[in-house]
């Protein structure tokens, strides 16, 4: 068998990759190949056990690929034949390639706990198997503690709640975070403190500055013991502490990488294999705002990155801006939304900022309906030149948007005063009052600091 | 009486004005004039008739602006003494200034319709008192008239509507539109039907292409005669077709304005006299976009203005980047928000352009609450530098954020390629998938075109 381009891995970076070379270059054959049966949608995965109910409602539809003429195939992926440019499956079958991108994702991280290999522990696989598996668990399970306080463990452990309610029967949920703040690495300090205040009020327990220390239990995990002795009871554990590249394939075929960054690429996405590209969790990153290596993994990161790398398979056309931060997640009524640094990363990057902050109704005049009177708004911006680094929002659904008028502007380098005196839609229904649109009013205030 | 800088008018502009300074130079006295008793939000008015159910649920807020250390005086502002540099009121107090904003606004264009002068003919004043006598009028009547299809004869009409419903008696509401579509200005013609056939689900009949002729009655409005001859009956009419600049008080005082464009400003918002600015609707504009005169009047667009205007009284240090339309409503079920031109007006402007477009739902997996299915977008970029000149959007209430991603890339001038390539937020409850986020998709889709 042969394909134009062949494409390991089915989620983000793959998909996107697809649908660009579809796009660009339709002539080619273009197929995708994946170990799973069906691709969950990642973010979508802790709404499975909540809101949706059901593993098979958070599916990524293949037939929108497939209807775009790109082949879609189930296959264990065993290694790469670099010299033969050939993939080879676990049943002996190969595709050979023109050209390759891996997306191969990322691995959930497993920490070195004692017990953690018990019934019932688990961490949070895009496999629809596995998260039957999950489902399965947490159905009957009263307690429940969930490992790691950032987006997924903060999610889950909401929508964890949220099965019991709907069962009638309400389970204990409580959520463990090694860092002083849940979701801290993305957000504001006081923006991470809304959304523990909406865990609290959904009845989760949260504790952070909290270290687990060993899954206890006989066969299946019945307790979470705390560095500090405190014994949680638990009848299922979610651990959601980060991902790592998943190397193995590229490692295998002898390509460079490290389990750390990732398979090693250059801006245009493209391996030190000149045959192959990589793109997604699975590649290295730079920070869009420091130019430094990045941890970040996310699946917009990775659409960019797949459709860049889908874009340079002939011809070095698109470079990547380096990976963005930009976040958006609603807990309870309160969603929160960042892009770019916090207070506390760009201080230790070193980095001179001044902080332009507004809160105001997301409505106006501020009582009409779907009103968060309190909506906020704290954009961060280099002293030296006045460009933005960071933006927070919290408030409604609008944040999600709200945060992306503000990645525009940290990706385009924008400043302060370019973005205090530009103008903005608004409307009674939908937004703040044009005196006091979160945007342009932290920005001017952060421009009169900075003049 | 003296104060440093005296602002003539206390909507948008003057109060945007007058914060700005209380922020920039807070030692100065700022003293804002209105003859109106309360200020009206502008954009809300026509919510005071269906939603609020009350004039005085309209407010600004004096306290907000008072508590910064602004004065507001209730005077009526007769003339401007410009050698002693004066403002005289109606009961023969003054005021001396150092520094003079003008920003008394607009008028609402009154058509020389045979019958506009009966009683129960209504254009929109940003005057309580104007309001009430609105509300009164329209509480009893049955079948209602809206002259005008723009934004605030929409908005007006679909709350009359909304009046009837909940009074348990409902009115018979037409608009009448000589355009092709309704909000046909700023809007694509798709999401002008869009609106239309939301008014039309309220029970709103839209008249399009079609021409008020005459008001009948005795003194009092019976109905409206339309060019071809049929006669609605109407117990009131509502005359939305637009404002013209408010320049009687500059025109009496001998600066240059004309009653086209406003008080003749330059790109610090100064008018011929050094210590005389003027900013809002009153003001002359330019189109950010073509840089030749323009029409729009906007409170986003009166605030940046107040805002620039501010800034430069002592030392010319802001530009106006020029007035942009960016705009969005809300009718029934559907948000509609535009920024910049449309087809129709870049073809009208001679500019060679593509579209970008893409229709994804604003969750994902696409079934999840508050999910609407065709959340659009499409965008216009320059075919010579692949500028965005346009963007527009319907959807749910994000789209008034979202449109506001293009309101920044239209006055930061970002190509196609570059929205293309950027990273965005994504949430499963917040917006569409990270794979089809309509701001991305839709670039990508120009960029192709593009290439």
């Amino acid at each position: 068998m042969k394909s134009d381009v062949v494409i390991i891995g089915g989620s983000a970076a793959g998909l996107m990759a697809a649908v660009t070379l579809k796009k660009r270059s339709s002539e080619k054959t273009v197929t995708v190949i994946r170990d799973v049966v069906k691709t969950p949608v990642p973010c979508g995965i802790p709404y499975i056990y909540g809101i949706m109910g059901q593993v098979d409602k958070d599916l990524i539809p293949d037939q929108l690929f497939i209807d775009q003429g790109i082949k879609i195939l189930q296959k264990e992926v065993t290694d790469i034949d670099r010299a033969k440019k050939e993939v080879i499956f676990a049943d002996e079958g190969r595709v050979s390639y023109d050209k390759l991108i891996i997306g191969t994702g990322s691995k959930p991280f497993v920490p070195p706990l004692p017990g953690i290999d018990k019934a019932n522990v688990f961490t949070v696989h895009k496999d629809t198997n596995c998260l039957k598996k999950v489902y399965r668990a947490l159905e009957p399970a009263r307690n429940v503690v969930v490992i790691g306080g950032g987006f997924i463990g903060v999610e889950m452990a909401e929508q964890i709640a949220m099965m019991g309610q709907k069962a009638g029967a309400e389970k204990t949920v409580t959520v463990v975070e090694m860092l002083p703040r849940c979701l801290m690495l993305a957000c504001e300090e006081d923006f991470c403190l809304e959304i523990e205040g909406e865990l609290k009020k959904l009845g989760i327990t949260v504790k952070t500055n909290c270290q687990a220390g060993e899954i206890t239990g006989r066969d299946k995990v019945e307790g979470v013991k705390l560095a500090d002795g405190e014994v949680l009871a638990a009848d299922a554990v979610i651990i959601g502490i980060g991902a790592q590249a998943n190397i193995d394939l590229a490692v295998k075929c002898g390509l460079a990488a490290n389990s750390r960054g990732g398979i090693m690429v250059d801006k245009y996405m493209q391996t030190e294999d000149p045959d192959i590209f990589a793109a997604g969790d699975c590649a290295t990153k730079f920070s869009c705002i420091t130019g430094k290596p990045s941890g970040i993994r996310l699946a917009s990161v990775a659409c960019g990155e797949g459709m860049i790398a889908a874009s340079n398979l002939d011809e070095k056309k698109r470079e990547t801006l380096g990976a963005l931060g930009a976040f958006s997640t609603m807990v309870g009524q309160r969603a929160v939304a960042a892009a770019g640094l916090t207070t506390k990363a760009a201080t230790e990057e070193g980095i001179d900022f001044v902080i332009g902050e507004a809160t105001a109704p997301n409505r106006h005049p501020g009582h009409l309906p779907g009103a968060i009177p309190d909506m906020k708004i704290k954009l961060l911006f280099r002293k030296d030149n006045g460009q933005v680094i960071g933006g927070h929002v919290s408030g409604g659904e609008a944040a999600s948007d709200m945060v992306n008028i503000i990645a525009v502007a940290i990706q385009a380098h924008l400043t302060a005063e370019q973005l205090a005196v530009m103008q903005y839609a608004t409307h009674p229904l939908m937004t703040s009052s044009p005196l006091s649109y979160h945007v342009m009013l932290a920005a001017e205030n952060a421009s009169v600091k900075l003049s």
